[in-house]
């Protein structure tokens, strides 16, 4: 059986208990003998300014560049409210992306059945969604040069960040998108803001493009990021994937998040180019969800989302589908026998706490 | 009674059947001597591209210099998707926003109780909503330099957007945010992504300081775009008002109106700064939907968003502030009376064109 290398970055508030129930979950699979996983962790985000002064160590990021796979918490906080801009803690996130490479951001937005009237949309207009967002994760205003705040004296200072996108950057981000389609209900809607951004043009004529060269056999449409925002509330499941760029990724994809009324529950993946040789890819898992100070150290927070992402990494890093496939069906029979964390309590579910939730997949598994 | 100059630009798609109505309001408004308003009509987007191959003629942009306000319908459609970039239909309207000055967009996102129905959200999620998106609307990514697609050879092309923001630009809509916030229920939510961009560090830095400085009594509260979005998605009553930058606030006004279940109903003004010496400002009153050409020409589009647009000019530009609740308290009362245009019908109501709507409520005037 091969060995897989994984770095665990609980990172900052609920990341390191949400990861303590993933950590319960490698060791079962490693001492029952059903797969190998050889575990190291890294601090990340404000953790790792606490103990170094950084977003993340020259040490851990030699470690995240080694292993097969990260699995990542969350990070930030108020209590690094005030920490420089460089060493911020989402700095140690965006520098994994990009030295990474992890171009291809996969966010699914489910809607679990048992959790639909959660959700502040009506059921019917929630029920049964199930869409892919793919955000480009390495390129746009998140990276571009130059971004900076210049002094103009007399009190006045400017800020400028700026929004860059060559052709193999959204041809390679059409392609994840085009490949996941072909798998689910064979549909791509592409969105941007080509009527105000030269970077939404160049995105539309770049995915046309790709679609009439290599994927004629899917269908794809073309939105205003705007309005496929407002298409996203309205009607959610007229979509199946939805390819964006980086910043109109962020906001439509916690949007989706948030009409399944299953925050606490999504999983994300973040991949980076197949090499030819080895045959890997780099990769970084991670739950939809942040940090949440507030409910920190407290055993309140659903570790679903994070085991989901593990999840997510048996089948996207390790060609496990199958276990992965029972990894997700623990978790729904978890969830139908009324097993609830506190963010998604409802009358009649029994209360449980991250650990004995995390046990209770164990259990099913 | 003084004159008021106005400039109607009804545009492309339902801008010329909905702008009809508000003519015919402005009709009575002067013939009942209630008022007296000179109107001028102009060609904007692509009916102006079909006639003069812009998207505004130099004549009518001399026209708009010189009105008290501009009363705008809606531009764009697919019959000009293949236009020059220049000429494409939106920057017609882009260039009214930028050489007026128009730097001050506010979009209220009202639920009317007799259509919180049709909304995708939950009755009480959104039952009662009143909040104000007050949008920045001259800078940031919209107008920013460089913004360019190189062709870098080898098939490859280089896009590129600039947002730029100065201080000065965030202190003035900061302002008006927290004016109208005043007249409201104290509260101004500022959304930006200071983790990832450097505008957004310095639109927190800057509200902070004009908070403090100048509106100690009103409560300001800052929120991460992203997770911005989830919370209007989720629980959108906990806002009053909403001060954001151009693009988000495309992305959030868009979403926050269409939340309300009301989109066709839906006003906004676009100013500029009130000039020290004639004590008057530069205005635009646009509704918040679009040209929606697939129904355009067959009387089924809703008049509300356009008329209640002209009430918002009443309101800011001619100081008409009892008049402007006369208009609202006519929308209310023909809704109330179950007239529905074809947007909005549901069962046991009755049915209107957008004439019918039109007359309906000048009449209950
Ligand atoms: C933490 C932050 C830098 C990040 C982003 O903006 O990409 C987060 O919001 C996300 O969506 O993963
Ligand atoms: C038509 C378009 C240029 C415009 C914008 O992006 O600002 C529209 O979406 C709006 O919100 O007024």
């Amino acid at each position: 059986m091969a060995t897989h290398k994984l770095l665990l970055l609980p990172g900052d508030g609920i990341g390191p208990e949400v990861m303590g129930e993933v950590k319960r979950l490698i060791d079962w699979l490693n001492s029952a003998g059903i797969a190998k996983f050889e575990t190291d962790t890294g601090l990340v985000g404000g953790s790792a300014y606490d103990a170094h002064k950084v977003s993340i160590s020259e040490g851990d990021m030699a470690k995240a560049l080694a292993a097969d796979a990260i699995i990542f918490g969350a990070v930030g906080g108020p209590k690094w409210d005030a920490v420089p801009y460089e060493v911020r803690p989402e700095a140690g996130l965006l520098r994994l992306r990009k030295d990474l490479a992890l171009f291809a951001n996969l966010r699914p937005a489910v809607c679990y059945p048992a959790l639909a009237d959660a959700s502040s949309l009506k059921r019917e207009a929630v029920e049964g969604l199930d869409i892919m967002i793919v955000r480009e994760l390495t390129g746009g205003v998140y990276f571009g040069e130059p971004k900076t705040i210049t002094d103009l004296g007399n009190g006045q200072k400017r800020a400028v960040d700026t929004q860059v996108y060559d052709t193999y950057e959204i041809e390679r981000i059409g392609r994840v998108a085009f490949e996941l389609a072909r798998k689910r209900k064979n549909k791509v809607t592409s969105m941007e803001k080509r009527n105000v951004m030269k970077s939404g043009v160049l995105w539309n004529e770049v995915m046309t493009q790709v679609h009439k060269r290599e994927y004629p056999d899917v269908t794809l449409e073309h939105q205003l990021a705007d309005s496929g925002g407002m298409m996203l509330v309205k009607a959610p499941k007229q979509f199946d994937v939805i390819v964006t760029d980086n910043l109109f990724g962020d906001m439509l994809s916690d949007i989706a998040a948030m009409l399944t009324g299953s925050l606490g529950m999504l999983p994300s993946a973040s991949l980076g180019e197949v090499d030819v040789k080895s045959k890997k890819r780099k990769a970084l898992y991670e739950p939809v969800h942040g940090s949440a100070p507030d409910i920190a150290g407290q055993g309140l927070a659903n570790p679903i989302a994070m085991i989901s992402s593990f999840g997510m990494a048996l089948r996207y890093s390790f060609d496990m589908g199958a276990l992965a496939d029972k990894v997700d069906a623990a978790i729904a029979a978890v969830l139908a026998s009324g097993l609830r964390t506190a963010d998604i309590k409802s009358e009649g579910t029994t209360a449980a706490s991250t650990t004995q939730m995390g046990e209770a997949i164990l259990k099913e598994l």
